[in-house]
């Protein structure tokens, strides 16, 4: 951490905040110019609070050099963490995973003749949702309970783990006992209290990114999940949002080789929510295997415009087929295969 | 709603999109041209999902005439409503309130004392947070139930309704019983569970805009929370994420005349967080009175450099003090008083 | 184009506003409900400007159904227009383009040294700056007119048709003279004065997409130049601005396949702005191949250290060899070559 | 200017590094921790270019302590500058200029006509367009020089200074001759040419934002005009782009503050452009002023719904007058006149 003090700070204002960190024993390193004094701290900082600094009236600036993340940070756990779902491998140089499914379960009947389906076209995981976060009060919540009955049922006869979004914590018990990835949708990314709900337990967990947040933000939402002795993250991209009007977010494909870079832990794309179209579906996915990503969460319908939601960014399982056999071929160009 | 079908949808395609407007009460007038046909769909449609409908491949475009919203909508409601927190107004022409305090209660004696400075230089509300959305789990995560006892307590003895931060439905019996207005987070603000939970209680709710969240998505979270019956909806604007560094957030001010014009709901300003700075405050503050807020949300601290969390944007209380009496002046200049 | 009156708008203020289509020869479809009176625009509305409906008082909403572009529009024009660069073809199924070359001319030796680089590692064109947009007026401002003969030079020792960026209309002579592919650059693109310029010529224009731009703009802005007579528009992503800090621009792949939807012209990618990282290069590039573009615009240099511009985001080019070899099995895979 | 070295750097590494700095007369000091080695670059470092110096692969980040500006820089210039335009005079604590009139000028007798209705409701200064950027190559382009000429009539006639856009250097003279301020609009606001081209003469120049420029952008491009030594810098806010649609922009006013710290040149703020809808612009306008800014450029339209550009911005006299007098109300609580 670097700090710059102000020109006109006297030697008692800085060593009033260099107290600070010679109590947490740090080391400090000074370095005085001409028009800025500055201080190099060295040692473990990421405890330390950059507000605070920063609200010294003699504080120019505060400048982070190591990451604020510990567990997720690869420095300190150079290997790659493979995330195991009832056998199926991701990250590392594993397969890359394909989890298909519809954004709801409408119901017993319907999860289950898509969970076929996706199964048949090279899905190894089955997602669907039965609690369902909308914009609007009066759109459909989901079926609920009844919704992850019916998935664990559809995943057991078809072998598939299944995936579903956890939206609180009074329901963690329910997904601890019927569901085998628990997500942990957009908007809840930084829903701290839910976030150390599911760090308590060993289930894998589907992180996915915040409408509007930062690459940093993210991976210190995953430390969360870690800091309470979860190891299993899975990260995932769904779209950010920008000021783009003609794609319902912008699929930032970046994050795949810099969450590689910075953290050990596997990461996968969302294009049905990235883009909002199944006509761009296709194109997206294609690309994020070319960019490195460990999988792939697609919606599925065999009937989109009947869909309970989402159904304009569902593919047919049809479509989802061909995007697969693609897929898998460049899964090969860059070494890897496609489960 | 207006929907245009496809140049080339035959009549049978038409007919099958039109017969659920018609399953569902609502008049359909027709005008087909030569490139387009479009028709006009009249009724209450806030409960047709446009998503569903755009999911048909041979429907080309939906757009929404009428707001998704009703029990918030202005059209419907014409008269401003006004929330009362013990006796105190927030709405309509009623004076301009002002709620101060520290970013988060830190102890007993240090929120007891700052309640009365804000008090002195003229809030009429003590805000405080006991329960902390931090990025960082390593980060102060609040003092919890101690915390909010200490707001109480020093609410009592000051006068001063107290406002904090409620994270997770599992505290709302903690704070119906201790805290005058609930706020729910930026980080909330989708938090649908949560929204759900202070709509069944009569409790005043203080709603932030999310980071990245349209005006009309906020709207939608506050029709959350009166669908379930509590109309007592206070939105409060704390900027919004943009690309500009130099700011925390981008304060966006012309929310206050939209809320005023598609609803009846209070609306105030946190300049604190939209700024990150509290060099910035006054002229943030100033300009939200100018254009019309019902209150404002200032973060205040007697030692800014060791507050917990928040201090670079925190004001000393002689600054608040002088940001109040120009206030005062602006909002007589708009023929209102500030309480 | 759909026009939606107010509910009070008397039969008269209707008929004002609707004059004006009958003027301009459009035929009107009326449609009265309860709430609303809406009417179907039909026919070419391409020049009616929204701006001026939208300032009737008893006008509610405005929605353009039929694209604002004519020139630019596939419907209009349903095969791909392939742009012809010294023979060299790009757009529709043709090979995949591969332009390499350093972000600014730095000598005449330098910059043939680079060309025979790029061009052994696979390249089919040259890029290079000579008049450079930098941030600050103390940065170097490119070589000007030496730059461009220096860059010809080397184009013809070695083949490569050379690409570079014009900034101001006042060089037009000398770029047509002189130069293969005009790139008008990202700061530029709604420059109308310098598009209008550039249409004039037959030269072919490199057309990047504005920082903050949405796809509907930057098609606006090709529709400029083909208005003027210009056919040979090829668009260039190069990554678009939002909140997050990590990468120089978040890059919009999604643009491709909307593009090629939408219009009928070409469409590279320029993963070095889009990332500003050299390590995010070929991730990307593989990405923006899979995705579906007809090329890519790479920064190359051989010293990247001493590159007076963009060195940190310049590949060395026996990493651009390897991308480019990597891509040439991608675009394999998709049925296409690279060429 | 401090820069950290990867910890595997060898000295030989960072002297190689730091020979550049020592080459161009920098003081540099040293802090080697366990993890990093940081420098302190002391001296002139804004000739510096960052990212060549990150392009060094054994470089961690490099991070800017001075800004990058020098002569828009309060620190080097602590007076207010005050721009003097045919006598009136902008920044300081001058009283705080309203600039009014039609976004186009449509006709010799019309902008005479609302030049009269502007300065009767207050306005010191009359604004009009003449060459107009448009979306569309089929928008009304502007009247061009006839536009100039009858603007320069206008002014004279009524006595008030008129304020143009310039979009392109080659009609700079006309500029000169005819015009009081020359605009530069915000699509060209990187546009460098034009800035250096103006930066030659001694006009008044009215920067406007872009799009999605950061402030310090923003200041390097007054620097480019200030540089080529013209002083005359005046700053004007007219909101940015974000993701919210239902504004035209998000008017950022925390530049208000932040210019007036950072630099000594005035800034007004455009609050039609920046909201784009006239029921608006009064709020924003008013806040505009309560935070201090130097000035109001605002758009005003006898006949809205004729006007042949943004009419649906445009204020009609009447609400402008309003507008006008509150606003000078605001300006006396802030010690301030409104001229």
């Amino acid at each position: 951490m670097i700090i710059s003090m102000k020109k006109h700070a006297s030697k008692k204002d800085i060593e009033h905040v260099m107290q600070k960190f010679k109590d947490a024993g740090l080391q400090i390193h000074e370095s005085i110019g001409e028009n800025y004094n500055v201080f190099g701290i060295v040692g473990d900082t990421s405890c330390i609070d950059i507000d605070q600094i920063e609200a010294n009236p003699y504080v120019e600036h505060v400048q982070r050099i190591a990451a604020p993340y510990k567990l997720a940070n690869r420095m300190f756990h150079p290997q790659d963490t493979i995330v195991d779902v009832n056998g199926i491998h991701i990250g590392g140089k594993k397969p890359i995973v394909v989890i298909g499914g519809p954004c709801s379960v409408e119901s017993e009947e319907m999860i289950e003749r898509i969970a076929y389906k996706v199964k048949e076209a090279g899905a190894c995981m089955l997602r669907g949702g039965a609690y369902k976060p909308r914009t609007s009060p009066y759109a459909f919540q989901g079926m609920g309970t009844q919704g992850i009955l019916a998935m664990e049922k559809a995943g057991k006869k078809t072998g598939l783990p299944i995936v579903s979004e956890l939206m609180s914590a009074d329901k963690l018990d329910e997904f601890i006992e019927h569901v085998d990835v628990i997500q942990i949708g957009a908007r809840n990314m930084q829903n701290f209290d839910l976030l150390k709900a599911v760090g308590k337990t060993k289930k894998p967990i589907l992180l996915k990114r915040g409408l509007a947040n930062t690459i940093e933000e993210w991976i210190m939402a995953a430390e969360y999940i870690l800091s309470e002795g979860n190891p299993n993250v899975i990260f995932c991209e769904r779209g950010i949002r920008t000021f783009e009007p003609y794609t319902r977010n912008t699929l930032d494909l970046s994050v795949i080789p810099i969450i590689k870079e910075k953290t050990h832990l596997p990461i996968i794309i969302d294009p049905s929510h990235a883009t909002g179209d199944w006509k761009l579906v296709e194109s997206a996915s294609l690309a994020a295997i070319a960019a490195g990503a460990d999988g792939l969460i697609i919606e599925v319908h065999d009937d989109p415009e009947n869909a309970m939601s989402d159904g304009v960014q569902s593919l047919l399982p049809e479509k989802f087929d061909a995007l697969v056999e693609k897929g898998r071929k460049i899964a090969h160009v860059l070494g890897r295969d496609l489960l």
